[in-house]
């Protein structure tokens, strides 16, 4: 395949993962009605499949990561972004388990989005590609997992909205899914998660370097909007408790306010340092896309308006979590998935984390989710009939 | 004088108001040092100051708001923002109390701020404008009462922002000031606040129309930068359950989702409308300023670190109210105001208001608020010796 076409970042990505392409004979039809068909899957994997092909584990990222959860990451060169769950002797141990974990549909470090071609026009699709959902994204999973001769998963995870697609696989795909932990999201995105990034959004479209999405062909890049986004995401993704804890009042490299427009504050330095890294590694369309698919996610709406309904006839077992001090994704919104879980009678076990690390607490050193985790997984493996690791 | 160099909205406004020239035989000493004079403080007044000059009640308004605080604004041609209060028969009636409110330094409605011109240069302040803070805001209304002929307040109000100024008032010139209700509001802007301000300034700053502030200049708005700001601004003063209540995910003028980038949730519409209306009123270089002051506010600071030093040997009775769904300045912030006047025995009555409409709720009709800063006045005015309205 040629890749010429591709950011840089993307060329790198693919260079250091997998990658399949997919539906070209049965086309993937997404929501909006669109056939997608010869789309590209960018994907890590961890392990091997037993074979029963019954230890696959499926990793759902969230907004703005991606497949690689483990080991220096290409484009960044940091960490992988859940180092601290995957890997020997830690909750999901490759020795055990066949993990599994790809870019979604219309991100941009692997997998068809916004930058790539039309096929049927030669042209870039920027802002014309589809708009993909939630449920798009999981059905490509789901194509990805037919490719890699999975039939069902031991698990699917993911934080934030790698739980809204694993809620969505719960829902989409009952008989495939044996163990089910959706963290820190909700069934659907509310009015005010909605408005944050109809705000990021904005500050994108704003910037004149965005040239209605056409950037590449322009030899543009909408930085500033893009950063602007993401500070204002950010933000969301911490806690005030953290803020305060973490920053305070500090002043940056200075003893005295600068009674001026610079950063004189370690928060605003570290805010523009977010924004000004995160144009380094994300597509601007590809925000566009994915924050899009995030405010469609309405599991119950989608299920006559109930959510019960959603889950109805189960045999999925849900561990759900949330964090105490996550107000992007309040516990209120786990609490209505279990409430929607016991109301078909599900297997479901709920724990709500007390973190002040606000919602990014789920990427964190957080032990009582690693111990929750691991019970919950220890349980599920032995009525799965996995081998112990080693 | 000549306002010719102003904007139109600048115009209009002191066309409805009245105004003064200060600081000419004794300049304003801003606390980044510089010396104002001649400066101008746009004003409105209600009542009549009695023959004791006993009953003066000073508003101080907050961050986007101005000195038309009822009757029909002259630029937007809304009602007045706390018409609910103000008024004949109202909790401040202008038949007992001589009320005043005056646009804040730095401000966009008639009072000297970077939209002048530096008298020294002949040129526009613009970005060269000094840096003003809650304090320098404060000692310009000390000098307008004086002007006025007000030698102290029966009473200082204010929300938000305006709490600032109230505490500031208390701090500054604690034998001015009767007494004291600081809304909504806080003794020192918290990080996360900071961090929202920033993602605005850092919006109004991205938009190449901005032009490093010489916008008027260069005859270019930069609109879509300061209607960013208005939106990411604009999600902080609710809260999540007015929101959740007033538009849930509901769609605007459609059945179905648009797979698109529209507005498509009337959320989305709303906040597009707040970023645009925002923009016919409020001056760019303005915001940066006026949300700058806010992050300076820190009273403790100011006092050895400790805010009960701010308040020491005060006999100002203080009315503290607080929101209950106000995540911006949450009742903790409220709390820590209630302490430190514990702290040095002050007379302080607080109120943590039941309300789910998030920091707004100061602007809105809330009769418990009503209810406390009647009772509040009723026993403040008896002590003071002012005869009932009417």
């Amino acid at each position: 395949m040629d890749f010429a076409d591709l950011t840089a970042a993307e060329r790198q990505a693919l260079q250091h993962c997998e990658h399949a392409i997919l539906g070209r004979e049965s086309p993937l039809r997404l929501d909006c009605g669109v056939e997608l068909a010869g789309h590209r899957v960018a994907y890590k994997t961890w392990g091997t499949l037993n074979a029963a092909r019954s230890n696959a584990v499926l990793i759902c990222h969230a907004l703005t990561l991606d497949q690689f959860v483990i080991g220096t990451h290409p484009v960044t060169g940091k960490p992988g972004w859940w180092d601290t769950l995957v890997g020997p002797g830690k909750v999901l141990d490759p020795a055990r388990y066949f993990i599994v974990c790809a870019n979604v549909l219309g991100g941009c470090m692997g997998s068809t989005g916004p930058q790539d071609r039309d096929p049927a026009t030669g042209q870039a699709w920027n802002l014309r590609f589809p708009v993909v959902t939630i449920g798009d994204m999981v059905r490509a999973q789901a194509a990805l997992l037919d490719h890699l001769g999975i039939p069902d998963l031991f698990c699917v995870i993911g934080g934030s909205m790698g739980g809204m697609q694993v809620l969505e696989w719960c829902a989409s795909f009952p008989k495939r899914v044996f163990a089910a932990v959706p963290v820190a999201c909700a069934a659907r995105h509310s009015a005010q998660n909605i408005a944050f990034h109809e705000v990021g959004r904005q500050a994108v479209m704003a910037d004149p370097d965005w040239r209605e999405g056409d950037y590449r062909q322009h030899n543009t890049v909408p930085a500033r909007g893009l950063a602007v986004a993401r500070m204002t995401a950010h933000i969301t993704y911490l806690s005030e408790l953290a803020l305060q804890r973490k920053f305070g009042r500090a002043l940056q490299n200075r003893d005295a306010p600068g009674f001026g427009f610079d950063a004189d504050f370690q928060v605003e330095s570290y805010l523009r340092h977010q924004g000004a890294t995160f144009v380094d590694r994300f597509d601007p369309n590809s925000y566009l896309y994915i924050t899009r698919a995030m405010d469609y996610f309405d599991l119950a709406g989608a299920h006559g308006g109930t959510l019960a309904n959603a889950f109805r006839g189960t045999h999925t077992r849900f561990c759900v979590m949330s964090f105490t001090s996550d107000w992007l994704f309040p516990t209120r919104e786990s609490r209505e998935i279990v409430h929607a879980l016991n109301a078909v009678a599900a297997n479901v076990s709920f724990v709500e984390i007390d973190s002040d690390k606000g919602h990014d607490a789920f990427l964190l050193d957080e032990p009582e989710m690693f111990r929750t985790l691991g019970g919950f997984l220890k349980g599920a493996a032995a009525a799965r009939g996995l081998p112990e690791a080693g």
